[in-house]
């Protein structure tokens, strides 16, 4: 909706139109499933809405060309209102093997793919969804739960936790920290640090992940790896909770980010 | 979208609920894909939005549980403008057997579902959509092309005659004519036929199908009949275009009905 998940008055219309789309991707690759197709429906204002709507297209298709997703339907409308965008994206999966929230146990490693914190500066419009990092996974490594981070890596992290009835043990010097976050702590001065924003800030479209510390070292031993870094920065454990270790010194984590309306 | 697709401040948001899911099982029935689950996202006012959500709910859950249809996901947020609500429908077909536009051969006999015209009395919000009626015909006839009437019965027979590259001849005098075209005539007085009415009003979300005359025959003859009155209301031909045929009169027919403004 334009004015609330994106404004049209500062951004580009091509990096809004993929933003719509790179999400979705992103959530499907939050369950270890390959894009299939996707469904965009539009709610164009009245005037200008046939460009406006090229535009998107000139961002999305691109995206969608690059994961083979095909653009398989959808609506398309004009108003005198704003400028909504709907996608629904289909995935599949291998059977059995969809990730989801719910299935991390004591002990598991907690590993992000990426790095946190800052995305406002550019990320948030412009990340590549982790389709390929998650497939490459799913296919060496039995996750156990996983979740993209949208709303914060703290948040996010607390909800995979909730789900599966367990908490977690993040060690913040592990944390991979965004240059951009470093940038925001240097550049406002408003006392937030570079690993605070790195918890909160959300929109990092990186995906955490839990699995067996045993696997996680086999798949290390195997000598295979990804282009995009994985990093261990936590453990679950059986305690509902988030808690931060920073070498000796083990503290409760309130969960940070951004808290949907309605929720 | 409200203001445009319906108008919150003159109907019931049970009715807008509904009717929001039941255009999307029409589309279904119009491929004769049985519903396996809908997508279904909002934007809602901030001002009583979550009332508004339940009682758009409270219209569309009863009729997704008649066609055992799951609410699969969707999104929700809410926002300073209208209410606008997107579905998107997802159904199964028989493989190779999915009905479409663009099959329809000289010499077909057009079925239609249904009578016609006058659906702002009330149909077009609380009309069922034909899909056990698509899933009983496909099982018995060899469809050769389906459209569902959305936008006006010649319209979309129209367009049906376009995509198979051919034309049609309506008989007039056959087309089923819905109580509501007769009231609207009366009522009126606007000069405007209640079969001028079932022509063009659109949003009757009946089925119109092709199929060779034999087959339609054979059907007949099996003595084995739907709920839901199906009748022959012409014929495929070969040269593009519309006719009706009233008795011995064979005059050009102008497609008319609601046209979309981005088309």
């Amino acid at each position: 909706m334009d004015g609330v998940d994106f404004d049209l008055r500062e951004h580009e219309p091509q990096r809004i139109g993929r933003k719509a789309l790179a999400v979705n991707l992103s959530d499907l690759a939050a369950m270890a499933a390959r894009p299939v197709a996707a469904l965009v429906s539009l709610c164009l204002p009245r005037k200008g809405g046939e460009a406006l709507a090229q535009a998107l297209y000139a961002g999305l298709l691109p995206l969608a060309t690059q994961f083979q997703c095909a653009i398989a339907g959808g609506d398309v409308n004009s108003w005198d209102g704003p400028l909504v965008i709907n996608v629904v994206a289909l995935g599949e999966t291998v059977a059995g093997r969809a990730w989801q929230r719910s299935g991390a146990r004591p002990g598991d490693l907690i590993l992000a793919t990426g790095s946190f914190g800052g995305s406002i500066l550019g990320k948030h419009l412009d990340f590549t969804p982790r389709v390929a990092e998650a497939l490459w996974l799913a296919d060496r490594l039995q996750v156990h739960a996983a979740i993209d981070v949208s709303d914060g890596l703290s948040l996010d992290l607390a909800r995979l936790c909730e789900a599966s009835g367990c908490g977690a043990e993040l060690d913040v010097r592990q944390i991979p920290i965004a240059d951009a976050a470093h940038r925001l702590e240097d550049e406002l001065r408003d006392r937030v640090s570079a690993l605070d924003h790195a918890l909160a800030d959300g929109e990092d479209f990186e995906l955490l992940l839990t699995a067996g510390a045993d696997d996680v070292a086999g798949l290390i031993q195997s000598g295979r790896a990804l282009d995009c870094p994985v990093t261990a920065i936590g453990r679950i454990v059986a305690a509902p909770g988030l808690w931060s270790i920073d070498g000796n010194a083990r503290q409760p984590l309130t969960p940070r980010g951004w808290q949907h309306p309605l929720s």
